[in-house]
């Protein structure tokens, strides 16, 4: 289909239709190459769509990159009950394979936290979107706030694991982090005091 | 002092002298203008030395910035006992006016926190003595991991407040994320959480 075509027969539903196409393809390509191996032409191909639409749609790489990450989030997001939110949440950012593909396009997301780009724009954006949704776990006053406190901590903890690699949290187990920081973010989202000293 | 005076004559004791003075006025201008509107020359101009020995003795500008915060974190972590030291680096992250001149530092510290360049070693080698600082608070089979991640939480909410400006977090008060963080993290530390310890 030329671009004559697109302009006067294509229907907003083909548009959709391409677009979702696109942010399918570029989601596994970015999680079995990363970031950089993925070409705008791969993505193109594997969607069956021309790299002048992904342009159109997405204006660049980094933020198709920047979309495809929000999305997944947001996937994640609707499919998780608020209770569980947290742990899934911290376990998306603790892959068990530290050498797995996925380990870049993290990589590249946390990199971008802050910066201005369009992939630090997406990153905030669903941000704002998990700290409601954490929000609502809360009934403290400061809720929203507590909601930040944890959702920095998550940050952290990536940050460290993937980019400054600090040992030992960088090569530590999921299990033993979730068992340490989930009982603590919880109790600081629900306003509950710190669990009492155990006999020892 | 020429070159020649500097090789023949030159004593340790002056060298270490122009390296501390080249520090000092480094840190000052660092935080009074923050890391890009301070020039190289105003720093070597402030410490009575020439530009050519701030080159030797650092490398570069960055690489200079980059000892100026692991110097000052250092000398936080030997003035504070291990107690105290989660609420003094919790704090020093936390400036109350934020507009003042040593965010753009911390910006660019934070910034640089996973690259691999000198600030980034710097920032590292500083992780490493403060997780073994926060270490000695607990007695925890698994110490140095609840140390990493309690120092992973300082840096996402420094991230959190500087870079990426989220708010409620951005702007809360810093009496009121102690508040919330300190009591989580030291139970952490001290092996209070998680309650239900696995056996072993």
């Amino acid at each position: 289909m030329g671009e004559d075509d697109q302009r006067r027969g294509g229907r907003r539903g083909d548009a959709d239709a391409t677009r979702q196409a696109l942010l399918d393809a570029a989601s596994v390509l970015f999680a079995e190459r990363g970031y950089e191996r993925t070409t705008v032409r791969a993505i193109a191909a594997r969607a069956g769509a021309n790299q002048a639409l992904l342009f159109r749609y997405f204006g660049s790489k980094r933020a198709l990159f920047g979309e495809v990450m929000a999305r997944n989030g947001r996937q994640r997001l609707l499919a998780t009950e608020p209770e569980r939110l947290l742990e899934v949440a911290l376990r998306g950012l603790l892959p068990d394979d530290e050498d797995g593909p996925c380990d870049r396009s993290l990589e590249a997301f946390l990199r971008s936290a802050g910066s201005t780009d369009e992939v630090g724009a997406a990153g905030r954006l669903l941000g704002e979107e998990y700290a409601r949704a954490l929000g609502t776990l809360s009934d403290a006053d400061d809720a929203a706030l507590r909601a930040d406190l944890v959702l920095a901590w998550l940050l952290g903890i990536g940050l460290t694991r993937v980019v400054v690699r600090k040992e030992p949290l960088a090569g530590a187990v999921p299990d033993d982090i979730c068992a340490l920081v989930l009982p603590a973010a919880r109790s600081l989202l629900e306003g509950l005091a710190p669990p009492a000293r155990p006999e020892r």
